[in-house]
C-alpha cells in the first residue's frame, strides 16, 4: 500500500517536472520570437508574442496549484518537500522571463512604427544570442540536476551584463553624436534592459538547482565562493 | 498533546510572521535611505545603504530555511500550507526589493560623483514618496490580511508607472535640449526604473495576500476583474 502510494507520488513529480520543461520551451519560444521579431522587423510576430503571454501565465497559476496540492496531500519529507518549493520558484522565474520577453517584443513594434533601421539595433542581437543560450542552459540544468553545468551558467551572468554595459556606452555616445536618435535609442536600450533581466531570471533557477542538490544557499555568495564551495 | 503541538504551530507561525515584517521594516528603510541619499546627495548614507544589503539577503535565507522546516516538520493542512508558502513568495519579493533600493543607492553614488546638482533629480522625489508609500501600504496588508487595502495598493501601481513615463518623457526632453546632460540624465532614470520595481515587487506582495485570503488568483487578471471579484 505504501508503495503505491510512493509509486503515484513519483509520478506526480514527473508529471510536475514535465510541465515545468513544457513551460519552459514555451518561454524559451516567446524569449526566441521576440529577438527574432525585434531583430528582422517582423511586427506580426511581435504582436503575437504580446498576445499570448497569457499562456504562460495561466501556466504558473497551473502547475503553482498542483506543488501546493502535491505537498498537500503528500507531505513529502524534506528533500522531496526541497524539490516541490524548487519548482515553485522556478516558475516564478519562468514566468518574469516571459513578461520580459513580451517587453522585448512591445519595444520591437514601437521600433517598427519610428521606423528604425535594422541596423539601429543589431548590437543587442548578440545580446539576445548569448540571453537565450544562458536561459536554454539554465532549463538543461534544471532538467539534469546538473549543478555542473548550473554553476558555468551562473558565471555567464557577469559576462552578459558586462556586453548590456558595452551596449550601453555604445548607445550613449549615439545619442550625444545625434539627439535626434534619443527616442528610438531609449527603446533598443529597454529592450537590452530586459535581455539582461532574463539573464538574471536564468541565473536564479541555475541558483535553485545548485541549492537543492547541493544543500548549500549560493544566492548570496560571489562566485569565487561559490566555485570553491562546489569543486572542493 | 495534539493541543500542545498545535499551539506550539501556531507559536512558529506568529514568529514568522514576526520576521517576515523585521525583514520588511529593514528593507522599507532602506528604500527610504537610498532615496533619501538620492534627493539629498549624501554619499555616505548610500554607500551604508551599498554595503548592507547582505542583511537583508541573509534574513531571506533565514527565513526561508525556517519555512520548510515549518512545513516539513509539521505537515500543515492546506490553509496553513498556503500561508506558509506566501511567506515564501513576499520574502523573495522583498529580497529583491532590496537589490533595488541598493541600485538607487549606487545610482545616488554615481551623481554625487558626477557633480550633478540636486534640482537635477527632483522629479523623482515625488516618484521615491509614492513608491515608498505603496511598499509601507502593502507590508501593512500583508500584517494585517487586509484585502481591501491590498486591493487599493494594487490599483496604486497603475498611477506609479505613470508618474514614471512622465519622468522618462521630461528626461528626453532635457537630453535632447542638452546632450550633455545625457549621461547624467541615464543615471536618474536607472534610478527612477528601480522605483518602479519597487512598485511592482509591492504589488506582487499585495496580490498575494488577495489570493490567500480570498483563494483567487489574481496575479493575472486585469483590475477591473479584480475590483468584480473581490467586491461583489
Amino acid at each position: 500500500m505504501n508503495e503505491h502510494i510512493s509509486q503515484q507520488f513519483n509520478v506526480e513529480l514527473d508529471d510536475l517536472k514535465n510541465q515545468v520543461m513544457t513551460m519552459g520551451g514555451l518561454v524559451e519560444n516567446h524569449v526566441q520570437s521576440a529577438c527574432t521579431a525585434l531583430v528582422e522587423g517582423d511586427a506580426a510576430l511581435a504582436e503575437r508574442i504580446v498576445d499570448e503571454d497569457f499562456k504562460i501565465n495561466a501556466m504558473e497559476v497551473a502547475i503553482d496549484e498542483k506543488c501546493t496540492y502535491i505537498i498537500a496531500r503528500r507531505q513529502p519529507t524534506a528533500g522531496d518537500l526541497r524539490l516541490v518549493l524548487m519548482n515553485i520558484k522556478t516558475i516564478t522565474d519562468l514566468e518574469r522571463i516571459g513578461d520580459e520577453a513580451e517587453k522585448v517584443a512591445r519595444m520591437a513594434g514601437e521600433l517598427i512604427d519610428l521606423g528604425a533601421m535594422k541596423e539601429h539595433y543589431v548590437e543587442i542581437r548578440h545580446l539576445g544570442d548569448h540571453v537565450r543560450k544562458m536561459l536554454h542552459d539554465a532549463l538543461d540544468a534544471f532538467t539534469r540536476m546538473d549543478v555542473e553545468a548550473a554553476v558555468t551558467t551562473v558565471a555567464e551572468d557577469k559576462k552578459v551584463d558586462l556586453e548590456y554595459e558595452a551596449i550601453m556606452r555604445q548607445l550613449i555616445t549615439r545619442m550625444m553624436e545625434d539627439p535626434r536618435s534619443i527616442h528610438r535609442s531609449l527603446n533598443v536600450i529597454w529592450a537590452a534592459r530586459a535581455l539582461e533581466r532574463i539573464g538574471d531570471h536564468s541565473k536564479n533557477i541555475c541558483e535553485y538547482v545548485i541549492y537543492l542538490v547541493k544543500g548549500k544557499d549560493i544566492r548570496h555568495l560571489d562566485m569565487k565562493e561559490v566555485e570553491k564551495s562546489i569543486f572542493s
